[in-house]
Formats: C-alpha cells, sequence, structure tokens
C-alpha cells in the first residue's frame, strides 16, 4: 500500500513538472501554431469516431453494470453526431481571437519607463471534473488556445473514453509541433492521486474543479494551489411593485422552468406585496401548467388562501402551494420547486438575495428606473438582471465565444470564464538605465 | 482548553459575520463618504499621537524584555513623526480615485441586453500581517477605500499598539456614519484563532498573508479561502553580449544594493559568456566597495582567475569571490551575496531565471530589441525589465498611488497590488424581458 501511494505520488509529480516545462513553451506560441493545432485535433476526432464509440463503449458497459443512473449514462454516451459537433466546437475555438499578449494598460512614468500590462497564459491548470467527456475536449482546447498546459482529471464513469480522446490530442500536438505534454491526461481516477496533485503549488498554478459540491468542497479543502471554484446557484428574481406583471411571468417562468437542473435557473422568488394578489394568480396557473411546485410563506399563503376563497365561490379549482421553511430559501433545489417569499421594499429584497442567495444569478423586474439601480448597486452578485431572465448567464450568451465554466469565486474570474479569464497578466518595463 | 478553543471559535466567527454584514453596507457607500471617513481618521491619528505613544511603548517594553532583535524593535517603533507620516498617507488615500464602479467592459448583444462589467469590492477581506504596526492602518484604509470590510491579524509584537490603532479606526468610522465593524482586528494573536478564521470562506473571501514565508505557507496550507500570496522574491538581472557595460553596472549595483532586504532586489546575476572578461572586472571592484560577496559559477571563476593572474603581474589586488552551489542560485539571500554565472545565450538566461527564480521580477540589459524582445516574451515573471532596475517593483513606482502588497500569485492580481486589485468586479446586465 505504501508501495502504492509512493508511486502515485512519482506519477503525479512527474506529470506536474512535464506540464510546467510544457508550459513554458507554450507561453511564447503565437496563435497559428496554436490553430493549426485545434484544426488537426477537430480533423483527428471525425476521422477516430470509430475508435471513440468504442472505448465508450467500455464505459457504456461498466455503467451498465454499475446500474448508473439514466441521465448520468446519457451525459456518458458518445453518438457520431456528438463527435462531429465536439470537433465544430473545436474549430469555433480555433476562430476565436488568441487573448495572449492583449495589452491591457500602458502607463507612462515621470522618470521615463514605460509599463505595459499584457495578458500571458496563468501556466499550468488543473481541472477537476466528472462524467461528461466532452468537458475533456473542452477543458483541453480552452487551455491550449489561451497558452495554458493543462492536467485533466476526469471521472471514473468516462475513463476509457478520457484515455482515448487524451491519445488523439497527443497526436493532434504532435502533429503541429507542439510538446504533447501540454495536455496530460491523469492516468488514474483515485482520490489519492488527486491528493497529490493539489500540493504540487511548486508547478500547478491553478485548479478548477467542475462537479458536484462534494468534489469542490474536496478540493476547496485540500488544495495549496489556488483554486476557482465553480458551485453551482441559488438564483433569484424579485418583482417589484412596478413590474409589468407579463413580463414578470413571462422571465419568472422562464428562470424557473426553461432548464431546472442547471445552475442559472432560480430557486427563490421575492414578490412586492403590493402587487402580490395581482401577480400571484397568473403566475401560479403557469407554474401549475409547467409543474412547479410553490413553497411559500406565510404572507403568500395568506394571499393564495384569499384567492383560493374568492374563487371556490365561482367554482374555480383551487391553487396547489405548500408552505416553506426557512431551510427552502437556502435549498438548490435543482428541480421543479420554487420558494416565494413576499418582501415590503426593494431594500427587503436586496437583503433576502443576500441572505439566502448563493450571489450567482439574480434579476429585478420593474418599470422604475431608480429602483432598478439601488437593486443593482446593492445585490451582491456575479450577475445582476434588471428585466431580463437570469438564464443569460453563461459564456457563448455573454459573447465570450466559449465558457470553461460559471465562477462563483470573487478573484480573479466571476460570473462566466472564457479564454481571458484563463490569463493572468504581467509587466513589461521598458527603460533607458533607469535605477532607483 | 476545549473551552477555551470553542470560545475562541465563537469570538471568530461573530467578527467574521459581523464583517460580512459590514462589507454590504460598504460595498454601497459613496466616495464622499469613504473619504471623509479617512480624513477624519488622519486627524484623529494625530490628535492622539500621546496616547499611542504610551500604548507602543508597551510594546517596547515586551520586546526588550523578549531580547527582539534591534531591526524589529525599530520597525516597532513609533515616534511623532512616524505618526505624522500615517496620517499623511491616510489623507493621500483619500485623495485617490475611488475605484468601485468603474466601468471595465461593455457587451452588447443581438439580442438586446446591454452588459456592463463594473468594479466592486471583494467583499471581506483578511489580512495576516507581523510586527510594524503602520501596516495595520495601510491596510485598513486601502480595504475602507476600496469598500471591503477588513480582518485584521496583526503579529503580537506590535499587539497593544495594534488595539490603539483598531480604537481609533473605529471611532473615526462611526463619526463618518460608518458601521465601525467594517474595520475589526482580531484581539488575540492565537495560531488557533488563525486558523478558525481561514476556515470561514462563507463569511470571507480573500485573505491576504504579509511576512515571513513559514506564516504564507501555514495561510496557504491552511485556508479553505482564496489567498493571494506574498512571498518575497529571487530574482535576476541577465547581462547580454550587446549590454552597454556601464548601464549594465549601474543597474546591477542598483538592484543589489539599493536595498538588500526587499523583495525586488536581485539575488542572481547572468552574464553573457562573450562579455564575462570584459564586465566582470569593474563589476566586482563596484561590489567590493558596497561589501558584495559574490559566488560564482566556475566559468565566472575561470574568467575571475585569468583576470586576478594578469592582474598580479602589474600589483593590481585581487578580486575575491567564492564558488557557488547548485542551491546558492535558488537562495533568496536578503543580504550583501549575489550569484553569478555565465549563460551562452539569451535563452539560456530565460532558462536559468525561469528554473532558478521565484518568477517576481528579473531584467535584461541589452542593446538588442530583438534579444530585449524574446527575453520579455520568455522570462515568466511579474514583471520583466528591459535596461532599468528591478527595484521599481512598487505599486508607488507604478503609479499606483498606494499598495498593499506585491503579489506572487498569478491569479486574480500578480505583481503590486493597489486599490483596484482590491476589488472584484460584477456583470449588470440591462434588458427589456428577454428570456431564453
Amino acid at each position: 500500500m505504501a508501495e502504492e501511494t509512493e508511486h502515485l505520488k512519482e506519477l503525479i509529480t512527474g506529470i506536474a513538472k512535464q506540464a510546467r516545462a510544457a508550459s513554458l513553451e507554450l507561453a511564447t506560441l503565437d496563435a497559428a501554431q496554436k490553430n493549426r493545432a485545434l484544426e488537426i485535433l477537430a480533423d483527428r476526432l471525425v476521422a477516430a469516431t470509430g475508435d471513440l464509440l468504442a472505448m465508450n463503449q467500455k464505459d457504456l458497459a461498466a455503467a451498465k453494470a454499475l446500474e448508473l443512473a439514466p441521465a448520468m449514462v446519457e451525459r456518458l454516451t458518445f453518438t457520431p453526431e456528438r463527435i462531429a459537433k465536439m470537433a465544430d466546437g473545436v474549430r469555433q475555438v480555433a476562430a476565436l481571437p488568441d487573448p495572449v499578449g492583449e495589452e491591457l494598460e500602458r502607463i507612462s512614468r515621470p522618470n521615463g519607463l514605460d509599463i505595459r500590462k499584457v495578458r500571458v497564459p496563468i501556466g499550468v491548470v488543473g481541472i477537476i471534473f466528472e462524467s461528461r467527456p466532452n468537458v475533456t475536449i473542452d477543458c483541453a482546447i480552452l487551455c491550449l488556445k489561451s497558452g495554458n498546459a493543462a492536467i485533466l482529471r476526469g471521472g471514473k464513469e468516462a475513463f476509457h473514453t478520457n484515455m482515448a480522446l487524451a491519445e488523439i490530442i497527443h497526436e493532434a500536438l504532435t502533429e503541429a509541433g507542439i510538446n504533447p505534454l501540454a495536455v496530460q491526461l491523469i492516468p488514474t481516477t483515485d482520490r489519492w492521486a488527486l491528493n497529490e496533485l493539489l500540493k504540487l503549488d511548486k508547478y500547478v498554478h491553478c485548479i478548477i474543479p467542475r462537479g458536484g459540491e462534494t468534489l469542490i468542497r474536496f478540493v476547496a479543502e485540500n488544495s495549496r494551489i489556488p483554486v476557482i471554484k465553480h458551485y453551482t446557484g441559488v438564483c433569484a428574481i424579485y418583482i417589484d411593485a412596478e413590474a409589468d406583471a407579463d413580463m414578470a411571468e413571462s422571465i419568472v417562468v422562464n428562470a424557473k422552468t426553461d432548464r431546472v437542473g442547471v445552475c442559472n435557473s432560480i430557486e427563490n422568488l421575492f414578490i412586492h406585496r403590493d402587487v402580490a394578489a395581482s401577480i400571484l394568480p397568473k403566475l401560479a396557473r403557469a407554474f401549475e401548467a409547467k409543474g412547479v411546485e410553490m413553497r411559500v410563506d406565510h404572507a403568500a399563503g395568506r394571499v393564495l388562501e384569499k384567492i383560493n376563497a374568492g374563487g371556490i365561490a365561482h367554482g374555480v379549482p383551487s391553487i396547489d402551494y405548500n408552505y416553506a421553511t426557512e431551510d427552502d430559501f437556502y435549498a438548490e433545489y435543482l428541480d421543479y420547486i420554487i420558494a416565494v417569499k413576499l418582501v415590503d421594499s426593494v431594500d427587503d429584497a436586496i437583503a433576502a438575495i443576500n441572505l439566502y442567495g448563493s450571489a450567482h444569478s439574480d434579476g429585478i423586474v420593474t418599470g422604475n428606473e431608480e429602483t432598478a439601480k439601488r437593486f443593482m448597486l446593492g445585490v451582491d452578485s456575479a450577475t445582476v438582471y434588471w428585466n431580463a431572465s437570469t438564464r443569460f448567464t453563461d459564456g457563448y450568451e455573454f459573447g465570450l465565444g466559449a465558457e470553461i465554466g460559471i465562477s462563483t469565486d470573487r478573484l480573479h474570474a466571476r460570473g462566466p470564464m472564457g479564454l481571458r479569464e484563463l490569463c493572468s497578466y504581467k509587466y513589461l518595463i521598458f527603460g533607458s538605465g533607469q535605477v532607483k
């Protein structure tokens, strides 16, 4: 056992050292050479469709034996169409502008020093992810394009598919004249190996965990390397007293039901007390139609009770709802459930969002600009919307052209992370003999 | 004992929660109110000179009893002049532009969404520092100006002085109508308390350790909160074959000897083999005059040997030098010692700097623009100089107006950190009912 962990340690240290060496080469490559590698990779992925499907079958067989959930098996499954789509994605990243070398600032000092702040790769980026094998290609190409060496650690469910993809990446890099160790897949999903990697702050500069909360928490607690976390979100919409009712309904229903299992869908709805009676009935029917369960606070419950009481006389079917506990407002359902609370003012809505939410994506629906501005200033979230669905928090929707994830941290990158967010910067200082 | 740690845990959690609440208020303050607090603080510091000196005496008495090194006692000592200077520093920060609210980017999407990326405070910043009490004021005012709540944990040597300073800060905040818990000093230097703080990622968003390597490593290894490290530096100058000899000498001597105990002074010197014989004699005499010991590789040693042999015939006193071990090139002397190695090319110099250095500040002296560009691209350091001393790596020299430190990390902030680097950003998205 001790021998085995010693072996793992050597393996991981070797990978990290080679990645560091490769990163120094990558940082000096021009865009053309990186793009050539991406074009070759796209072609090779399509050409290897048969081999990839065969390796994917191995993972699918193991998934069957392990009785994985159907949704998980579905995400794991390659088809010729999915492989073609993956190759298209690679070509799209090749077509994006190279972030490396972009000048961010220029400072001229009285002593004649000319200081330029330019974008450079971070160095070595470790990405820890689960299940979906197309993430392997996504991470590899975004790191390559941004000049970073990548160390990838995928989930065990996709192990064989990932190994096959890594092989194709190595071939493409080699053909393009790039050190193939610029992208390395850790050939084991052992938790010990991951733990070793997280100690190697001498060689690895950034860790991006993508996946479930348990994985992310494990990484954040054990890493000596800076981590950019990608937790999912507890998002909310606040319907203000001056909201357009139709717009409010449309935004809330979209933000809740367009896809329920994603980080930028909403879990909480706050409604100004003055408009609850007018907004809730139609909204409740819309939720009903979509199969969304409402969990409401006592104030909202009283409004619904009254509506139902009024409706009974006219033979209107009752609106269904349950009462929320305090915990419901902290919950990330990722399901057809929404917690509803009435508030007295925009300030109450701001306080509720800052209290219950996860500072991911939150929105206000209002026709009042002053109220909107107050909300946007006060809500401490990565993305704050005025009169739009929270579902737009996404690298593609932001026009970044690509996305490695959505950071829930506040340092370095916040919100959608594209190629630029995979970069650091350095200062180039041009002098003529200046001394201090 | 268990009771005591439980008490500490409660104390620290309380501080962190209060800081979080204060940070939400701070984030919405306008520049005028923050600046008013700074002006009041400056006045109060001067007015409290007598009290501060009295509290400082307590620390100095303890320092005497503990037989602290004279340099440390010197750094700990307040004088009326130092207090006045500190107050001036506070007024200077008040005069700087407010980074909060600055628009960083604007994206207009085809669907009509208007996306604005604006600078916002990080939230709650924990700063761990040692000995010098003026750091307490520096950190407090930079956090306040950038809208961050600060949790300060100073060294035990300055405990009484720091407590007195914290009291004055609270009074100034209160007088300016700002929540005084926006700046809190942890009223204990217990390591357990620090450890508790490092776990509170729910309330604290960033930790900045400033001090010795042991402290920084402890923080990096134990923190669940993102850390921006401030290690010191192993910096170098490379004298190219096409360097102006006088400029090279002036830059190298300045970068080594202007102040030896600072992070941006050099520890290594790399010289192109072709110019070693012409550059080394004068440079060695200059080092001699400043009391700098040269530790040279074998190639440089042979050159010096030959020079000495030639000089003996003419009665020239020998140049003193010692041979370097491999470890010498990794060493951070912070002393009157320099390690010297000959290299064959700019590429060798780049490789040596990337191998031995700490990616802090490195420079080339050359008249050849192509060589300089190759060096600036290839050297993977936060600041890379062409024909200037590395001693300019400093927030003030960069024109930032203030400095919380010099980050040796690659994420978020790299190199000198001013007010902007104490900020995060958020996206404000203006819609007209868009749904996905």
